[in-house]
C-alpha cells in the first residue's frame, strides 16, 4: 500500500515550534539580501536546514521570456554624508538606506543635485521606505521624510561601492510526493532585506507547512514547494518548468504578508476562480468557522502569482495573505518589522492554511470506479443488506443515503464540495465515506 | 407515407377500460412475486394478454457488472407456531408474512431467540410490513408489531420450507415504433407481492400507456415499454440494452406508485434534469392544468431511475409517482392495498402521463430543413403572397410570424418550449404549423 | 508601416454635407423603383457617385437556395378612370398608385369587381398606400381610403400596360481595407419607389458613413458596405458571398428608418446576441451619451437582417434604424415623405453610427503577444522603473495598473468592454494604451 509507504516515510524529527520560527526569523532579519548575490544565498542556506531545497542557477544575462536574468549586485558599502560631515545614511546601519541595486557613485554635489536621489515615506515620514530599481541604473538612498526635509543646504557626499558581476537567480524547491503525481504548489519569496510582514512571514509559513504536510499520515496530492527571488525568480521558474506545472498543478498558493495585526486572512482568488484552492477556500470561508475575506484576482497588483497567471500560462495559482502589501502604512519601509508582524500571527496563519489544505485533499472531483448501475454495496457492509422498517430513519440507512450520493455524483466532474451541498452536510462529514469509497476501490481522485 | 403505415398499424381491440384494470389488480394481487421464480412469471403472463412483452432471460450467476444474478427462491410453506400451538404466521394466509427470500429453518426457539427473526412497523403497528433480504441469507416473519408486543415467553417453532434453485431473472420489453428510430422509454417493475400502490399501480398505468399510445394516429419517436423485477432487473437490462439505450433513448420514465390520495402527480427530475420529460414536464407544469409537484434527481432514494442514471450510464431517465414512496405510513405494509391505491387514481395517473407524452412529441428541438435564408413562404401558401395593409394585424400576418419564428430557431438546439416562448404562446399553440412545416418538408425533429 | 498605407489612400474629395444628402435624396426620391428594373439602375448609379459601387447581376429565373430570380418588370404606364371619365390613379401623377409587380391589364369593370383590385390604407385615409405582389401575378390600384370609400357605381377602365422580361437583380457592394482582413458589414437596399425614412434614409446614411469611414486615419478592421434590393437582394448576395462572409465577417448592420422624428436610436440585436456591435451598443448604451433602444432579435419582422440571420448562416447581423418601420403610422404610404423624415436627423443619425464603429474598432477581444509572464515593461517606460513611494497612488501607477489588466486578460477571448469593467473606467479611456501596447507589439485584435 503506497499508504503505508508514505507513513514509513514520516519525519522522526521534532516539529518546528514558535520558537524555531522566533529563532529563523532573528537570523534571517539582519541579512542583507536582493534578488541575486550572497545574501540570497545565505537566507536560502538557513531555510534549507528545514526544508531540503534543491536549487537551480540561471545565469546572469539568460533570456527568459520577455526579460533578461539580471548581473548579481554586489554592495560593498554606502554612505551619505553631510555638509558637516555628519553620516546622514549608512548600509552598515540600515539594510534598506542604499536604493537596492544602486550603481557605484563617489560624488559631492548641492542639496539640488542630491534631493533626486533621495527617497523618504511622506506617509510615513519617520520611516526609512524600501526602494529598488533593478532594471534601470540609478544610485539613492533612503530617509525618513523628516530628515530630508531638514537638510541644510550645502556640499554633500555621496559614496556607494557597488558592483555588478556576472551572477545568477537562484531557485529552490522540493516535493513531497502523494499518492498520485497531480501536484499542489506552496510558493513564497526571499529577497528583501530587513522587512518582516512582506518578507519573512511568507518563507516562514512554508517551512512550518513543510513540516506539517510531511506528518500527514496520507498526502492525496504532490505538493511542491518553492522560494525564489519574487517576479523575476517565479519568471526564471516558469521559464524552466512552466511546462511541468501545466501538465501536473491543480491549484497552488503564493505565501505573502501573513504577519500582522489584521484578524482574518485574506485569500486573492486565482485567474481562473475555480481552482481547487478557490472552490475549497469559499466553502471553508462560507463556514466561518476560519474568518477569511476574499479578493478578486488583480494581474495588477500582487506577488508572484502575476506570473503564474500571465495568459499563457493561466496556471491555478491563488495567494494567501492576512495584512495585505499595499492596504497597510508600514508596508515597504523599516516600521514593517518583527513588532509589526509577530512570530504567533505567522503561526496561526500556517496552521490555518494547514486545514485549508487537508480540506483540499478531500473537496475535489472523484471518479465513481464502477459507474454502471449502482456497485452491489451490500457485499461491502456499507449499507443494510436488509430492507426493512427498522432502516428506515436508522444512522445506517443516513450512511448508505450518502454513499449512493457520493457514488452517483463522482463522474469526474463534479466536486465533493457539490456533492457535500446535496447531503446536506459539510465535507468533513463525508470523509470516512470516501475513505471507506476508496479503500473499497470505488472511489478516486479524478 | 410513414404516417400511413402507422395508422394501418393501429389496433382494432377494444380501448382499455378502468373495468379491465380492475379485473386485472384482482388477478395480479395476490400472486405470490418475488424478483425471481413462479410468481414473477405467473404475472409477466398476466400482463403479456394486453402488451406484447417479448422476455429474456438472464441465469442466475450471471455476472452483471458489479452484481451476480441472484438465485431463483422457491417458497412452498412458511409457518410459525407459538408456545401454546396457535399460527402466529403462515405464508397460506399473507404473502408478506414471510421475509422474501428467507432461507429454510425448522427450528424450536425460545421468544429471546426469536425476536431477532421477527420484523413489525412500529409506525403503523397493526400493519404487516414487507421485507427483503435478497442477498444475504436471512429467515424471518413479518407480523404487526401490536402481536409481536404480546407474545409470551415459550417455546416457538419457527418453520419455513424453502429452496434456492439454479434460475433466472426475467426481463420483459416491447416497442412501438415510430417515426423515427428515437426512443422514449417508459419502465415500470413488478416484484412485489401483494402491494398496490407500491407495486401494481406502475404496470397498470404501464398497460394503459401502451394501449393509448398504440393507438395514437402519429408518433414521432419510438416507444419502449420494459417490465422487470426492481433494481436486479434493470441491472441486468442495462447490462444488455445500456449500449442501444445511450444511442437510442431522448427520454424516459421510471412509473411508480400512481395511485394513492394525492392530489398531485409528483415528478423526480432526471440525473441530467433538461431530458425532453424534465423540459416538458416543467413546462406542463407552469401552465397548471395537471397539477405536478417536482422533485430533484435523489441517488439515494427511488426506483429503478437509481441505475439507469448511475454516472456511467447517466441516461435521461426521471420518474412519475403520485403518493410516493417513503412517503405514506402504509408504504412497503400490507396497508398499502386496493382500497389505499383506488384503481380510478391509476387511470387518471395514466391520462395525465398521456397528455405529457403528447406534449414531449412536440416540445423539444427541430432542425429547419432550409436553413439558408428564409424559404420562400409564398409557394407554399402559408404566407401573404402580397404586402399591404391589409396583412398587417390579420391573422395570416401572426400564422406568418409563428411560421417564421419556428424556422428561424429551429436549428438542432433551440427546444420548442422555448419557441413559443417567443412567441409569446404555449406549445400547443404552435402545433398546427409545425405539422403544417413537417408536411411542407421544411422542418423535422433535430 | 500599414497604417501609413491607409493614410496615404484617404480621400482628397470634400466631405459629404447635409446640403449633398439633401440634394441626393431629391434626385432619388421620384425615380420609379422596384427590385429589378432600369429605376433601380438609376438609383445604383446615383449612388455610385460618391460609393464605388461595384454591381453584379443574378438573372432572372436563377435559383438562389429555395427562391427564383424573379423577372425584371417593366411599367410603361398605368391609369384607372371612372364612369365620369375621371382619372382616379395615374402612374405618372404617384409612384406609389400601382400594386409593384402589377401584370398588364385593360378592362371594363363594375365596382363589384374593381373593388378587390384597390388597396387603401384604412388608418391613415388620405394616404395612399404602398403594395407590392412580386411572386403572385396579381394587378391593383392604390388609392387613399377615402377617395375608394366614395367611388360610385357604374363601369371603371382599369388600364395597366406592363411586361415582365428576362432581366436581372444587380447587387452592389464595395470594400475600404483595414489593419486585418476581418470584415464589418453595413448594408441598406433600395427598391421602393418615392418613400423617404423606410427607403431612402437607409443608402444616405450609408453614403455618409463610407464618405467617414474612408478617411478615419486607421481601420482595424475591413469596412464592406452592400446595397441591394430588400430581401430577394439580400438571398442572392448571400448566395454568392454568404460562404466568405461566413469566414471574415466580425458584425453587421442593416441601417434602415433612420430619419423619422424618433429622439433615440433603435438597435435590434443579432439572432446571436452577442456580436461585437451588439456588445458594443449595449456599452454605448448604458453610458447614455448616445440614447438608444434595444430591441430583441426578431426573425418575423425586419429587414435583410432576417436572411443573414437564418440559422444556417446565423452571421453576426443587427440592425440599425430610429424611426422604427411598422410602429409609425406613415410608414408605407405616401405620407412617408421628405418631410416626415428630415435629412437633419439621417446625418446625425451616420454621425451617432460612426461614433458606434469607432468604439467597436477598439471593443473587441485581443491577444497578448508575449502571454508567458508579463512583459518587461520598463524596457518601454510603460511602467515605473524604480519602485518607490512615491510612485503609489502618481497617474503613472494608474497607467501601469490598466496595461497589466489589458495583457493579463487579452486571450484572445475577453473584450476590452469586459477589461474595461475591469479597470473601472469606459473603454475609451484605455484606447490610448492599447494604443500603446499595439505600437510595442504586445497587443493585437483577436
Amino acid at each position: 500500500m503506497q499508504t503505508a509507504v508514505l507513513q514509513a516515510e514520516q519525519k522522526q524529527t521534532t516539529p518546528i515550534t514558535r520558537g524555531v520560527l522566533d529563532e529563523l526569523f532573528d537570523e534571517l532579519f539582519p541579512i542583507f539580501r536582493s534578488i541575486t548575490g550572497p545574501g540570497y544565498r545565505r537566507s536560502m542556506e538557513v531555510l534549507s536546514r528545514y526544508m531540503p531545497l534543491e536549487t537551480e542557477r540561471v545565469p546572469s544575462g539568460t533570456e527568459v521570456f520577455d526579460w533578461a536574468v539580471p548581473p548579481e549586485w554586489r554592495l560593498y558599502s554606502a554612505r551619505l554624508t553631510g555638509p558637516d560631515g555628519t553620516v546622514l545614511a549608512d548600509a552598515d546601519r540600515s539594510n534598506l538606506t542604499v536604493v537596492n541595486y544602486s550603481e557605484a557613485i563617489d560624488r559631492r554635489l548641492s542639496l539640488q543635485e542630491l534631493l533626486p536621489h533621495l527617497y523618504g515615506a511622506p506617509a510615513l515620514p519617520e520611516a526609512i521606505p524600501y526602494v529598488t530599481s533593478y532594471y534601470k541604473r540609478r544610485w539613492g538612498f533612503c530617509l525618513p521624510q523628516t530628515e530630508i526635509d531638514r537638510l541644510p543646504e550645502g556640499t554633500y557626499h555621496a559614496y556607494i561601492d557597488a558592483e555588478f558581476v556576472q551572477g545568477f537567480v537562484e531557485l529552490g524547491h522540493c516535493t513531497l510526493p502523494g499518492e498520485n503525481d497531480s501536484e499542489i504548489v506552496l510558493s513564497s519569496y526571499i529577497c528583501h532585506p530587513s522587512l518582516a510582514n512582506n518578507e519573512l512571514s511568507g518563507p516562514l509559513a512554508l517551512l512550518l507547512l513543510y513540516d506539517r504536510i510531511a506528518r500527514w499520515p496520507r498526502r492525496k496530492f504532490t505538493y511542491r514547494f518553492i522560494v525564489n527571488p519574487e517576479t523575476i525568480g517565479s519568471i526564471c521558474y516558469l521559464h524552466r518548468h512552466g511546462g511541468h506545472l501545466r501538465r501536473k498543478m491543480v491549484a497552488g498558493m503564493v505565501l505573502t504578508c501573513l504577519g500582522g495585526p489584521c484578524e482574518r486572512l485574506s485569500y486573492q482568488l486565482s485567474r481562473r476562480s475555480n481552482s481547487l484552492f478557490d472552490l475549497t477556500v469559499l466553502d471553508v470561508a462560507n463556514e466561518g468557522r476560519i474568518p477569511i475575506d476574499i479578493r478578486a484576482f488583480d494581474p495588477a497588483d500582487g506577488s508572484d502569482e502575476r506570473q503564474y497567471c500571465s495568459p499563457g500560462f493561466n496556471l491555478p495559482m491563488s495567494q494567501m495573505a492576512r495584512t495585505v502589501y499595499g492596504r497597510y502604512r508600514e508596508y515597504h519601509t523599516s516600521f514593517d518589522d518583527k513588532a509589526f508582524m509577530d512570530i504567533d500571527v505567522v503561526y496561526r496563519s500556517a496552521e490555518q492554511i494547514e486545514t485549508i489544505l487537508q480540506r483540499a485533499e478531500i473537496s475535489g472531483a472523484y471518479r465513481n470506479l464502477k459507474p454502471f448501475c449502482e456497485p452491489q454495496l451490500g457485499k461491502l457492509s456499507l449499507m443494510p443488506s436488509i430492507n426493512s422498517p427498522d432502516t428506515k430513519d436508522s444512522g445506517e440507512r443516513r450512511a448508505a443515503r450518502r454513499i449512493l450520493t457520493i457514488l452517483n455524483f463522482s463522474d469526474g466532474n463534479t466536486t465533493m464540495i457539490e456533492i457535500a451541498k446535496r447531503c446536506g452536510c459539510s465535507v468533513v462529514e463525508l470523509e470516512p465515506y470516501i475513505a471507506e469509497l476508496e479503500r473499497a476501490a470505488l472511489l478516486t481522485v479524478a
